[in-house]
């Protein structure tokens, strides 16, 4: 391939993964570039970036000579190769191989229900699994339904040797990679070749399959690079709000899962800067708790539930955790509570906000200061970081009525948010129906709701689906949420919509209580009136008529509420509510 | 071109200027983004962000409607409208407006000579010319020399009306807008639409056209905002390297004439960075100074010879540039010399060092502090800096020797440097031979010729014509160069090849002393053996032969040695030259 000459390399010189995975290996060789612990035996593996480079290179080897694995071309996916794995040195080998021989990436969510994970691996028609030795019980549970689909199992595992399985003609990834040179003659693939499959989580209906190419990843992290050239405010900026801290000299922590929409881009933002990346298989509040202080993690991007669970880690405060300076929260709305308590937890944290979704590849909102707001004070500057944020620069972004049109900029007007740009997934893998009403018009419709305010914010109302119509208003559930969880005695809150007579809807809450605190369903109404109505947040009819205190408020794999699983078990959670009035 | 749909804006979502031009006056409608100031009356201008894009889209009507100017497509550029124009906010709505309607900006160099002016024109094939009143005489001059080819003239300058002048048919800028409408339909053009046309400055032969298209002006841009996300050292970063300062706040003067290789980039850099642009006219110091004095400028890029004319400004301590926090110098190699006596002189002047060319749009090397030498003593760091630098992120280059084969990095070894990547001209305009000579093998040949050092540091040695054949060796000019500058006696020095009986070449150098200092040939011979010679910075057998001291040093129109110039005139240079000795 190397032989293409002019004019290829110039107006059409490629956008590939693979620039950046040369970049760390030809400015840091012998740098340590990926430090792994294994989550379970506390093990260490450090790599430089050559020797990562090295087994990538013999990865690239095996996946062409030993597993026959073919390229793609532009709309012509290669072989899909699926991986059930965490987050392990071994994942983000397989996250440049794959794409940059020109194959397609399907990182399996594992934490979906066993028929969707089914599902997406007939669906993908995989070729090739990459399985942990941790996820294997889940490979075995499923391996009747998808053994006819896939050829090859790879077993992954920092011990030697194979295990004691009935998947047939398993082999070992380090075996694989062993005899492989250690070179390799990386193509200049068309950057419209298809590099990821990412399955949505599938709440309503099968998941569907965004795929994404070379071009679209490059350019998705190639802007948020860009980002920090337009800080206002060194902690307050676009990078912050994705727990991004620029510098060769960060040290990330990737605690998102690689399997959930590329991990967020970090596995390419991080590399591409050639920064030490830190891998801690699964998360575990002690392991997270233990890198930090160990490899001086300066940054990390994390959901809201993380934050709940290391708010309560009662072990905490033996740590030092002084080195991070950068925690982005995204994957679901930051509750203002939350931030706030975690911030008083540890002083150097500063949390900040953002938006994404599979299809977006995910980043395509993100909180940060504008530049008349330099001087503000830290309270009216918290206020902006907790909405949701503004549109990455080179993203089209528009929130419309139901008629298509902008909806006014006055922080109370909900529409549905459209976008489009150079990352957002063009189609559905062997869908093309559904792709084609998610493209309606040119835009993307995300069917999330939101609203917009004189400056420009964009605040996620709520999951279109979500939103509560209560007489001919609609209730955004986000709002109350939020609002609840800024209570001291509250850990978590999530409002749903229940189907009344005389309404269409009235909003249910569900509270659970931080540990240690007592409170029953009317404080949390005596708080919302208090701290909502009174200061005009929220309207007296907004008001849940109905309060459950709960531990159990259900969750999707990737830590989102799953209001779907309340209304689908409506019953069960009314049966523990209390009624509540306003007026008492 | 809104009604195209699904997938054309997925996948295929175009990289347009019109992204940039749409940023700020989405953000930042009514605050001053565009500043201007006459360098003849000393008065300002200043327009808001929705002002600048109003007239800008009624210049986009006037192009069409008034004009007849039409868009080109992927390979076929649209009609060429050139500019005689100094740093304006005229020029910077011509810079948006004539690209964003598919057409081709041709920024002419009206500091070439007369002769390659008119070449350039009647090259392009420019429909229309917009000139500014101070560049009138230029026009006047060439005027029969052009007037088949162009068929509109447009008058620009900050007086009303039109100058008595013999060029027909002119009509007036200002005139020209007034009645357009000020709201525009930007098209969504395709990224590989031509955009501008950037003529070389011709020292070997006729100039030649470089052509740039939307995706690659718009990939160069990207590229350098990224640049602060791979920051080491704030002010030893590789944005710094630039002359530019990340982040909304940030004031940057454009300095480099936007007839100049894009402005470096500046035109693009800072608008969609939403940063206040100040524009000063043409060059003076009494104006830079007072720009960045009233503006608080905080960043700017200059050549070397604004870098000297700062130097020697008697007036510049009455002057408070302390909001000047960046200075990047590129356009030619930078002194070590020079650097240090401007950061004696001005606190908080940061220097530092780049490369690129017109075929280059034109960023692609600049000085920055990798990772590992974070900690190091300010002067190491500076020797650092001063190096020409590392590549940008996104390109690669190599320094190869005849043979093709990469040069070892022992900061010895001299090869041509070799380029190919997203924002690399990929053909010159009418010239396809040029084209396919400069393309051969799948790598644009610079003609420029390097060293690496073991930190991967490139560092120019000398244009391939420049470098002086002594004897087996090759003598690069621009390390005397630098060496001599250090002198405290010295302002400049160009050192260029003589012809030699015995030796083939050796070398002349031409000095010009700083004023109120005296010094005689011998002193610059004696000064290189102290500090070059004895340092083991040179071997003894590189010191020139034949040292002129003369305020006469020839530079192009773009400031850098005109070494051509000297060639072309030997004698006159000989004559004024003393023969030295080593041995004195």
């Amino acid at each position: 391939m190397e032989a293409r000459t002019y004019p290829e390399f110039s107006t059409h010189y490629p956008l590939l993964l693979t620039t950046f995975m040369k970049r760390p290996v030809s400015l840091y060789p012998d740098q340590v570039g990926v430090v792994y612990r294994n989550h379970l035996s506390g093990d260490y593996a450090r790599f430089t970036w050559k020797q990562w480079h090295r087994r990538t290179s013999q990865l690239a080897h095996a996946l062409q000579a030993t597993l026959g694995v073919k390229a793609g071309s532009p709309g012509e996916p290669g072989d899909r190769i699926g991986t059930m794995a965490l987050n392990t040195h071994r994942h983000l080998e397989l996250y440049y191989a794959v794409p940059c021989i020109g194959a397609t990436l399907h990182p399996i969510n594992v934490r979906l229900a066993p028929e969707h994970v089914i599902y997406t691996i007939n669906h993908a028609q995989d070729k090739v699994i990459f399985v942990d030795d941790t996820v294997l019980p889940l490979l075995e549970a499923i391996y009747d339904r998808i053994k006819d689909t896939v050829e090859t199992f790879v077993y992954m595992s920092d011990r030697p040797g194979l295990p004691d399985t009935r998947i047939a003609g398993m082999v070992s990834y380090e075996s694989l990679l062993a005899d492989q040179p250690d070179e390799f003659d990386w193509p200049y693939l068309h950057e419209d070749t298809n590099a990821t499959l990412c399955y949505t989580t599938g709440t309503t209906g099968q998941p569907k399959g965004a795929t994404f190419t070379h071009r679209q990843l490059y350019l998705m992290t190639l802007h948020i690079m860009a980002m920090p050239g337009i800080t206002n405010i060194p902690g307050h900026d676009i990078a912050a709000g994705l727990g991004v801290k620029p510098g060769e000299n960060a040290v990330p922590l990737l605690n998102t899962p690689m399997f959930h929409i590329h991990g967020w881009g970090a596995p390419f933002l991080h590399v591409f800067s050639a920064q030490k990346i830190v891998l801690p298989g699964a998360f575990t509040v002690q392991g997270f708790c233990e890198l930090v202080e160990r490899e001086k993690v300066t940054s990390v991007g994390i959901v809201p539930t993380v934050a709940a669970m290391l708010l309560e880690y009662e072990d905490l405060p033996k740590y030092d955790l002084s080195s991070l300076e950068r925690i982005g929260v995204g994957g679901g709305a930051l509750p203002l509570g939350l931030k706030t308590k975690l911030e008083r937890m540890m002083p150097g944290f500063r949390v900040s906000s953002g938006y994404g979704m599979t299809e977006t590849a995910p980043t395509t909102i993100v909180s940060f200061v504008k530049k008349h707001m330099v001087g503000w004070e830290r309270q009216r500057l918290d206020e902006v970081m907790v909405k949701t944020g503004l549109p990455v620069p080179g993203l089209e972004v528009r929130v419309v009525d139901e008629e298509g049109q902008p909806v006014p900029h006055d922080d109370r007007t909900v529409g549905e948010i459209l976008i489009r740009g150079p990352w957002v997934t063009e189609r559905y893998f062997r869908e093309p129906e559904r792709s084609a009403e998610a493209w309606q018009g040119g835009w993307f419709h995300t069917g999330d709701i939101a609203k917009i305010d004189a400056d420009g914010y964009i605040v996620i109302a709520d999951r279109l689906k979500d939103v509560i119509r209560s007489g001919a208003e609609m209730v955004p559930t986000v709002l109350l949420e939020n609002l609840i969880s800024m209570a001291d005695f509250v850990s978590e809150a999530m409002v749903v919509g229940v189907p009344d007579p005389v309404w269409g809807e009235k909003p249910l809450a569900l509270v659970s209580l931080r540990p240690g605190h007592q409170a029953c369903a009317q404080d949390v109404i005596d708080f919302l009136v208090e701290h909502g109505v009174a200061t005009g947040k929220i309207t007296r009819w907004m008001l849940p008529r109905l309060v459950a205190i709960t531990r159990d408020i259900p969750k999707t794999s990737v830590g989102k509420y799953n209001k779907k699983a309340v209304r689908d078990q409506l019953d069960r959670y009314l049966a523990i509510a209390t009624n509540v009035s306003s007026d008492a």
